[in-house]
């Protein structure tokens, strides 16, 4: 699934005009230019909040206040109770920042998101279209007077954020005010409540590292760091759930749970709702005794306080990752010199590369999640030509199918299941009011994944079950020609991703197309399906062994089709001719694509080998899975379309056939 | 040529085996060891110097005070007056930091000048072999009491080296002390003078724009600039010589003179040696005038006390290029809300594209160096089995070669004439003590180039006269194929060199080889070899059409020889199937490669066809120029060595006689 802040330009037209033609007699978007405006019934009145928000900065002396859409450890999904931006504004797509004056309020959101807001939102507010902090900043200064605040909870900016608005607002004389109480909680009366259920431990079959283990690893690297710091703050939710060997259910498709960790080289301070650890992970965790292997629980609300405590303390020196670090946090670091930061934490240095069981279980769970794939492709070929299956239900399926493997905890996002020209729209998920009936006569995009105990998954596969026109099948293939080229590719370890990222895109670029997100994301055992810092965008981490990163190129033809053939590989060790150190992919993925839409003649020989021995490897490692899971139908299935294409189009096959050839004429004239 | 800072890793194991060979009757390496010290003849005394200096920075309470090689424009090369480290220590490489406290003295260098640091430096100086600036910082603090002044010229660091100390310093509490004025200049007695020679304009055969069409270009990017400035400081060299068609002579191997430029939006205010322009140059600047297209001469040291005066103004902003402009200027724009800055000025990213003349100049003065290349290749072939050459005399043939040539104006470097293991130093040039005999058994690598009025060229080949290994073949056909793709790559208009690059490396990486520099740097029109911000690395600018870029891929085998194949390529519009505004590069070096190391069983039929295009493109445009020269024997090497290669080894040549013989096939059997 492409990250959605790797989207360049997402094209609104085609939704704009499906969505019209789907509701061509009812208007469904607002229209503030009316008098009485015009809103459609899935608009929300958003008046009380305002009213109230804007009483809380009144006495605050705050002239506008910033409503980011994330939470306190920048996670990419949120939590229902930290959808402030929707609370505020009826607006629920996953982009966007809101800011209200006493007097105007507005949203900002890109292209993917405008239709949608126009809907959901009412005449309170103003839609913006630059995304950009510049655009947002603009806006500020036009709105507040020289020498007025601007309120901002800290928790829910990242340093860049901060730092990006403080450059664009200070010069020209309108003050950044951090407040680290949230005013939108305050009028937010029905909020959901966080979380009490319990946390979870990992069952040790599926851990080869124990937490402990995992202390003592990040603290080694915290001695060899030249800057000697004495403490690592962990803010991202994966990191303290990596670090225990923990997982929550706080967040939908992510099973974290709110938490913070302080590692010092001599205590543990786990900063988390404590009333959900219960007595048997209070001694999983030795959170009774005091040495340097004992967690000490302390209340998620109070880390703040104790940092600053912590800090306080003379010759302590803390290590944070800026990328993951909300300001509130970052701003008790002071001075300066005991701070030390990279981009991210050793925490996700480390977890980025998989110990053996890691990569053994994701590659198992690969192959269950295979099955479940198979299974959807086998059932929409038989139905699909009956008429009768839509987007939606497509998706209800496959979740379905992955329910039924072993170790599913559902789905990692909501599946992208997108028809025609739905699928032009590379973060499309459908709903009940744009669902397309499936037919013969159009592509299908289906990118879905499943959580499971062992690993998350994310996969896409694009289908034909009619006649593709020549330039489907042109751009399928040189779409599928760049998975294959990345795929094989051999470099050297410590490489990063964008480097060779290219490879994705250099059969779609020699015939002038192209797509406008990025390749792809690492990926790991059961946590979020875009696990940073791994992938091929320029802030990823150089490749190592042991990384396990979606590739996903595609080609989107607005209001027509969309392709993405998404596989999740592992970057092993290769042996060269001459030389060491060097890497390739290994595709965990096993799900063939569709035959119908390859054009061989386009293949190099090389390409077309590695095809086939994928076919192979897919026959060998599903098969007995399938096996296995009594599915003769879909073994058939899988077999049918894993046969070896033959090398009849490519001239490598032509050029060994005419050294038969040549065999023959010589034999001929002999004859003769 | 491989610029110096994109080194990864250079080998000095293989200088030092081949200096002990040479000459391994006579040490030639101090030894501060010994009582007394053993210092060879090479060595420099510097008492005197240090003494002096250390006499300066007594009154200033400065406890340490650095020197570093570069020149206030932040000169890749720079004139003798600015080798005050060079004056200071001894040392002449062309890279390194000097630091003098009271009672010690030490220089940081990279592995390429270990050895010649050890051969000039006399046991004063102590050799640091790390070269970041945490390294030249942690000495700093052990030499260093906490409180203490470190001094250095704010005229010869970067904005970034700045950072980089200060970070690194402060937080230990040592200052960072800006002294405007240069200690080892205080000192320097027999300094050399400042240039007298007149300036020179470009004459106007190769001129598109003249200076005031660009000052009105700038300005309008000015204008469009959302952050307002009201002026422009030009600090690099290269940017007030673009911009007023002027040149000088002020470095070796550049153009250049000394000067800075500020363009305001109605002034324009040129800082340079007064008396070096001519009454004919001032009527040219329109320097009596007082419009907004009058040059107002001003001193070239007067630059900080004009600025300072400039900005004192209320409603300025000035904007600098971060990457070319020295501290002392940077820090004299305050505060922050005068200050606009960009990586690169906009001058220099103007300038990255040429204008048709520029192109088609500059395409121009390849075809002639051309010739004089050939007339290298030509005169090695014949002379090298007798054994009378050695490395410095093939570089003194090639610079006269280009001398004959229209418009040269001398190399546009020192020529890397290497033969053998000398070669696998990728920036090794030859000098007395070093120059092997070429001989038949070697292979040898020439990187040369030459300054003409119409453009600057960059070129390398590498040949062997005798029988090349397998190895060597496989190695230089695999970084001839580096090249070839990279040339024939098609890609969007807006796309990063650094995204590319790996293509020069591909087909190395399959075989487990690399090499440790970039792939290529800009070049232009009369102008510094190395000509930013165009190329291929990370903080190079996007590609558009118009750029020239030098592609030079290479292989090295330590202590063996070394393999580099550069070319100059502009990047150029090409038309594709579906798409627009993308681009390919069009090769403009024009020199045939050695075909004896070629294999040409490892191209592709792509790569094949490439390279007979290649070569006929030779035949169309560099005949005609040595016929035009009355050179036949130049040319009928030219057209041995041009010859198309037959496609025998390839699989698609293969193919289509397989399509012949089908036919005959079938013709025999009707027969039969």
């Amino acid at each position: 699934m492409p990250s959605s802040a790797w989207l360049w330009a997402a094209s609104a037209v085609a939704l704009t005009g499906h969505l019209f033609c789907a509701a061509a007699y009812e208007r469904t978007e607002r229209n503030c230019s009316l008098t009485p405006p015009y809103l459609p019934s899935t608009a929300v009145n958003t008046s009380i909040q305002l009213w109230e928000l804007r009483a809380q900065m009144l006495p605050l002396n705050v002239s506008a206040y910033i409503i980011p859409g994330t939470d306190a450890h920048l996670s990419e999904y949120i939590a229902p109770r930290d959808a402030r931006m929707a609370f505020m504004t009826g607006f629920t797509g996953s982009a966007g920042t809101a800011v209200v004056t006493q007097t105007k309020a507005a949203l900002w959101t890109d292209s993917r998101y405008w239709v949608q807001a126009e809907r959901q939102m009412d005449c309170n507010w103003e839609l913006q279209k630059d995304v950009s902090v510049i655009s947002v900043a603009e806006w500020l200064i036009s709105e507040v007077p020289a020498g007025g605040n601007i309120g901002f909870d800290p928790f829910l900016f990242s340093l860049k954020t901060q730092e990006n608005y403080a450059m664009s607002l200070e010069s020209s004389n309108r003050i950044l005010k951090s407040i680290p109480v949230n005013l939108v909680d305050q009028v937010w009366k029905d909020r959901p409540q966080a979380p009490a259920d319990s946390l979870t431990r990992l069952p040790d079959r599926v851990i080869q590292r124990t937490w402990q283990d995992k202390v003592e690893q990040i603290r080694s690297l915290m001695r060899t760091n030249p800057y000697q710091p004495t403490a690592l703050l962990l803010s991202a939710l994966d990191e303290t759930a990596w670090l225990f060997n923990l997982r929550g259910n706080d967040i939908p498709y992510n099973p974290f749970f709110y938490s913070y960790t302080l590692l010092t080289l001599d205590e543990i301070w786990l900063f988390v709702h404590t009333n959900r650890v219960t007595e048997e992970l209070k001694a999983y965790l030795s959170a009774s005794c005091n040495g340097s292997l004992c967690v000490q629980l302390k209340s998620y609300d109070s880390v703040r306080q104790n940092l600053m405590t912590y800090v306080a303390q003379s010759d302590v020196k803390v290590w944070i990752g800026t990328e993951y670090t909300n300001y509130a946090l970052y701003e008790l670091i002071t001075p300066q010199e005991k701070l030390i930061t990279s981009s991210y934490s050793p925490v996700l240095t480390t977890k980025a590369v998989k110990d053996e069981t890691e990569e053994r279980i994701l590659r198992e769970a690969h192959v269950r999640d295979a099955v479940a794939v198979i299974q959807l492709l086998m059932w929409l070929e038989k139905v699909v030509p009956a008429g009768n299956v839509t987007e939606l239900r497509a998706a209800e399926y496959v979740n379905h199918c992955r329910s039924k493997q072993k170790d599913n905890r559902g789905p990692s996002f909501e599946t992208i299941s997108a028809s025609g020209p739905n699928a032009a729209l590379a973060h499309y998920s459908p709903s009940e009011g744009t669902s397309r009936r499936l037919t013969v006569e159009e592509m299908f995009l289906v990118d879905s994944g499943g959580q499971y105990l062992d690993g998350t998954t994310d996969i896409t596969r694009t289908v034909h079950w009619g006649t593709p026109t020549d330039m489907q099948k042109e751009a399928f293939t040189r779409v599928l020609m760049g998975n294959i080229e990345i795929s094989q590719t051999v470099f050297p370890s410590g490489t990063s991703g964008v480097r060779i990222e290219m490879l994705g895109r250099r059969a779609l670029w020699e015939v002038g197309l192209n797509y406008g997100h990025g390749t792809g994301h690492g990926v790991g055992n059961y946590f979020g399906v875009h696990e940073w810092p791994v992938g091929f965008q320029s802030n990823n981490i150089p490749f190592k062994a042991g990384m396990f990163t979606s590739i996903e190129p595609g080609y989107y033809k607005e209001n027509d089709f969309g392709i993405r053939i998404e596989d999740i590989a592992v970057t092993v060790p290769v042996h060269t001719k001459f030389g060491h150190n060097f890497l390739t992919f290994d595709t965990v993925s096993l799900v063939p694509y569709d035959r119908k839409l390859i054009d061989t003649s386009l293949l190099s020989a090389k390409q077309l080998q590695w095809l086939n021995n994928y076919y192979e490897m897919i026959r060998r490692l599903v098969g007995p899975e399938l096996d296995k899971q009594g599915l003769q139908e879909e073994k058939d299935w899988m077999l049918r379309n894993t046969q070896p294409f033959t090398e009849a189009g490519s001239s490598a096959s032509v050029c060994s056939s005419s050294l038969t050839l040549i065999a023959l004429v010589f034999a001929l004239l002999h004859i003769i």
